[in-house]
């Protein structure tokens, strides 16, 4: 029976790692098909998060599973409800990447993000991505130091999104009001999706250590 | 033991519709501290979200506590489940309050809304209102019918989205890139408002009918 649990309980651990890596790819993806309006990166990143979402529910139906016949208790029963979090958390990760490639969709063949955008939507793609790897680590060898870096990650996220609002709310804002709201809501997207990951982590410390960061 | 289960999922049951009361409550007063710019009303909302924060979490102890002790399956074990999955739509719902009320905040004691858009996020909240109204109902007394009006309720929200995006992108705009971000966001803070109510309402009906709407 316990054995049977160790085995069951790694085959969710892997679908969270795969959920990981995928998000991953998800977003740089989007961050590519975002700043090249890159048209076939934007509706692969779409396709694909039905596959990310299929992951979430087979993690959910294996954690029900899990539970009706196991009946586990005490740090068991807390690793379940740990994954059933995070899979949610990772779920929305994928949706954010999704929107991000929605919107270089919708402004295709113009590229979504003007040239004064570049850098910093650069910055935070590249943060995004230190990010939905960590997570992937932390998931597949649980550690608390490594989660605890994503705290850091995440404020550097809010510096890089009053950035952006620094630039679109500059005097000199060249581009009007349709795209200061796409970089609203693309900034939106990122700091989200840094958001749940810096969620994702903290479940997992507390797993972990029992305590909260 | 099954009534001891009884008892126990009952309060479990009326923590949640406390707590979509506690959301309805904060969504009609971050609305008014927008329109009004009434900085107590918002400041109130922002003190509650901890208060919407604690039951969510006493949901989740309940519900750990349950499974630990009762070790439910078939119906009972998706019900715990559901009960984890829709706190956590109606913490985020409040989150989103707060973040309405944080942006009137931040504007006082100018409204965050210029005249032209009054009547779109009016209209946007009462939709708003009315969402969290069935959602509470839901709870207190499974419905699918009521359950699946949310759907429309959404479809309503989403147009008024819309109809923001298209008063934000009109020539005659008059009110620059600041009130049209602060804009974007608020309409972004309500439509997903109205997409956590779905969500939770999908997963009580399908508790209630094992049927996806």
């Amino acid at each position: 029976m316990r054995d049977e649990f160790r085995i069951d309980l790694n085959i969710v651990s892997q679908l969270l790692v795969d959920m990981a890596e995928a998000i991953q790819v998800a977003m740089r993806q989007a961050t590519k098909a975002l700043l090249t309006a890159d048209r076939r990166a934007a509706e692969g990143v779409i396709a694909r998060d039905a596959e990310i979402d299929s992951i979430f529910r087979q993690v959910e139906e294996r954690v029900c599973d899990l539970l009706a016949r196991q009946a586990p208790v005490a740090s068991d029963l807390r690793a379940l409800i740990t994954a059933l979090h995070v899979a949610a958390d990772l779920e929305r990760m994928g949706d954010l990447a999704d929107h991000v490639a929605k919107t270089a969709v919708r402004r295709h063949p113009s590229p979504a993000v003007p040239a004064e955008l570049r850098g910093v939507f650069t910055e935070m793609s590249g943060v995004a991505d230190r990010i939905a790897n960590k997570i992937g680590k932390v998931l597949s060898k649980p550690d608390a130091t490594l989660a605890a870096e994503l705290e850091q990650d995440d404020d550097a996220m809010d510096e890089l999104h009053r950035q952006l609002f620094g630039i679109l709310l500059d005097d000199e804002w060249p581009y009007g009001v349709e795209t200061a709201i796409d970089a609203t809501l693309l900034g939106r997207f990122y700091e989200r999706y840094a958001d749940h990951a810096v969620n994702a982590g903290r479940r997992v410390v507390y797993l972990v250590t029992g305590e909260t960061v």
